[in-house]
């Protein structure tokens, strides 16, 4: 039998190799260029093998994983302003190293109470920031897109049980992440269930508009479930009027899911409590400590205001497992969310929140908000360039209108213009489609994004406006 | 502004410090005694804080995770024989220290088409596994309740697509995974959905039975829509007939889904496929790496026959993402599994099965089959200790009937019994409660559990029935 272990000195010797090949990469970092995907399709083809019955030993893998570096987005680079940007806290892989070494089964209280504490902790402290009280619970997800599964399928349960919910209505704008309509399919709705509630020229739901559609359902004997409200759109970052979605939640026993995976977490700083105001009364919370927290990908969460809820939705019941006992903060996240196995997800949130402090992210939240609003009063003072929307928080979109130009015209400048930012490799930007067309954005949300490359965004932002507008005029 | 960063040296010193404290614990497993979750309480309550405002810096955190290590479970141990054991191989741990610092992308292709690629040759190897064809498809998971979930998303789907499915029938004998009704608690069906098959001696689903329920269930006028077949329950180890389920499945176009988390791997070795023997005629299968690839918990798999079910059933669209082309490999993860954002899976799967390949994974499986036929056989030779399973892969369950006691003294005797090994502290064991009352059972899945470590748990075994039938009779 050929061995598998790793001894200690092998494990060091491994790590000690990732750590000389990705350590000059992570030194350089706040200097060096973008890396983008092209020779992507390529380096893919290099990297495929068939089945390999044979080992190729330690020597070949970095090797080949440089390959795949090299040909693919950099979400670790200051530069990445795109999507919504995670960053990758270096902290995560160490805490990561440790909790796959020791690897303790976190999915119940008791096989390892001292780990689910570490996690109640971050759980509790997340349910504090939001203004949560004690029946408060949630659990940590791979990501917001299992967490708003987690709100819709416990907005579901409380209501229909086991009863069929087929004339049900979940209302959401078109802002809405698709993840909200991918969880109400994954739950078992009809795309019928989904309605479009009218935004106004900020991009939030029109409260308005959706009493009366509320209403309009009721009296056609359909029976409305849930309003899903934006804290922090991707698209063009709108933050919905939650404390009013609340009060239209109250008058009808709706469930309000707050998707606060991109926002949620300037919850901490005072601008972002003063844009989330009225979150406290939702019904579940999506956040994502990838995004707002700056960990690596994989780790979301769903707070819920009463924890039963999402036990309700989710517990089952199995005569081979040890079921925790009466301590209040016991808890069994096995029971709260999708997943029985799971990794030990609170170690990569827990470490750098207690090592640093709350405090630290939020001064680096807040310099985040002050750069975004830096970038856009750069951006309006653009010539022929509208914001289409201001930076609520640290996201906000915006495209160049110049006289003359037919709307396909006005398409192809700015899909030219962010083509040519993306190619001067200082930064990189996503561009998004609305109702109105090709918008480009900016989403400041690295913890490695400073005011010099905010500098560089808007140089680079201003030449290849004119080079956009060289080709268009050519 | 409080600084986040480490840089290359600061990680550098972190790793360091993790392995420096680990590394005596790692070479020590194969001769230390099992840690229990004794003290658990307490530890956990020395280790809540309250909102860290402040940080605290990296040097109490070490010693702070001592105590939550010190008080779980440990199923890195060769001596884990419960539930089913991870063993959490090394190479994980690097992998993800590795993903996490460089955090690409690859929930789609196109952000990372190299990473992608790695991932996706996991999910074909493992097709090729099963004896699947070119169009099957797949996802990793964070373990087998998202890919159960993934596979009962997708047979809902493909039958009802917008319809309402409350008539639908799920048939599973009690002997399934409690995932696999909370998968379809979340998917929406009402518990009457869920139909105990009944099983035979060997706690399979009698297939003449179940063709009578569902013509029965036809009859009444209801819609059978998925068989869900065992391949190694957790409770006792039970395989099903998967080629006699096809049969059924196919009569009656029902969706076949097996649920192989804990024996897929062993479709590895010979014995394996054997067992596991028309298991390519499954809808949908889920894998789990985290148990027969030995990685640490977080790593599950599902895999369709047609990969475009998996994408029919959780695909929705997005105007902010970019598409992949037509390459056929280009994989869109977040189109085929519940997941959007997600951590870089695929690292941890392929490094170990490049670096060792599948022949020594094979080999270590194979030994776990051998090592569950010698533990079987010494059980069966203790007195009055009836096998309740043969170890068809590598689990089997038993218990001590002695003459003469009813069945509460039984249930009594075989509860201490199963403590008195556990207090010896060489290996760790769990019960379960089937219809017959308590069992013992013994899982053999981690890769570090070899020949001496099945000796001391017979021996344990033995005294500790001694110890047990002393404590009865005084």
């Amino acid at each position: 039998v050929r061995e598998l272990e790793l001894d200690a000195a092998a494990v060091r010797r491994m790590v000690g190799d990732v750590l000389d090949r990705l350590g000059p990469w992570l030194d350089g970092l706040q200097t060096s260029r973008m890396t983008t995907p092209t020779g992507g399709h390529r380096a893919a083809a290099a990297l495929r093998r068939d089945w390999p019955e044979d080992g190729v030993g330690w020597g070949p893998i970095l090797p080949l994983l440089d390959r795949a570096l090299a040909t693919s987005l950099d979400p670790t680079s200051p530069g990445y302003l795109a999507y919504i940007p995670g960053g990758g806290l270096p902290h995560a892989a160490v805490a990561d190293l440790y909790a796959d070494l020791v690897n303790r089964y976190t999915g119940l209280w008791m096989p390892a109470p001292g780990f689910v504490a570490l996690e109640v902790d971050v759980l509790r402290w997340f349910a504090a920031m939001v203004g949560y009280g004690e029946e408060a619970g949630g659990v940590l997800t791979s990501g917001g897109s299992l967490a708003n599964l987690a709100g819709i399928v416990a907005a579901r349960h409380r209501r229909f049980g086991d009863r069929p919910f087929h004339g049900a209505r979940i209302y959401r704008s078109r802002e809405a992440h698709h993840s909200v309509d991918k969880a109400a399919k994954i739950a078992g709705f009809p795309s019928s269930s989904l309605v479009d509630a009218p935004t106004d020229e900020r991009f939030r739901v029109r409260v308005d508009a959706l009493r009366a559609q509320i209403r309009a359902d009721l009296d056609a004997g359909l029976e409305p479930l849930a309003v899903v409200g934006n804290a922090g759109s991707t698209a063009v970052g709108a933050v919905d009027d939650l404390a009013a979605l609340a009060d239209v939640c109250a008058e009808h026993g709706l469930w309000l899911h707050v998707d606060a995976a991109y926002g949620g977490f300037f919850g901490l700083t005072e601008r972002g409590r003063a844009a989330l105001a009225g979150w406290d009364r939702a019904d579940s919370i999506a956040l994502d400590p990838h995004k707002g927290l700056f960990l690596p990908y994989g780790t979301g969460c769903v707070l819920a205001k009463r924890r039963a809820d999402l036990r309700d939705a989710h517990a089952v019941h199995a005569t081979y497992l040890p079921s925790s006992d009466a301590d209040p903060l016991a808890w069994d996240f096995a029971d709260l969310g999708a997943e029985l196995s799971r990794p030990n997800r609170g170690l990569a949130v827990w470490l750098p929140l207690v090592m640093h402090g709350f405090g630290a992210f939020r001064e680096a939240l807040d310099e985040k908000l002050d750069l975004a609003r830096v970038a856009a009063d750069a951006v309006r003072a653009l010539p022929h360039v509208r914001l289409v929307t201001e930076p609520v928080l640290s996201l906000f979109a915006f495209r160049a209108e110049p006289p003359g130009l037919d709307p396909e015209s006005i398409e192809r400048l700015n899909r030219r213009w962010i083509a040519a930012v993306d190619q001067k490799r200082r930064v990189f930007l996503s561009g998004a489609v609305i109702e109105l067309g090709f918008v480009l954005r900016v989403c400041v949300l690295s913890f490695r994004t400073h005011r010099d490359r905010v500098d560089a965004l808007v140089e680079d932002l201003r030449s290849a406006l004119d080079e956009a507008l060289a080709k268009e005029g050519s």
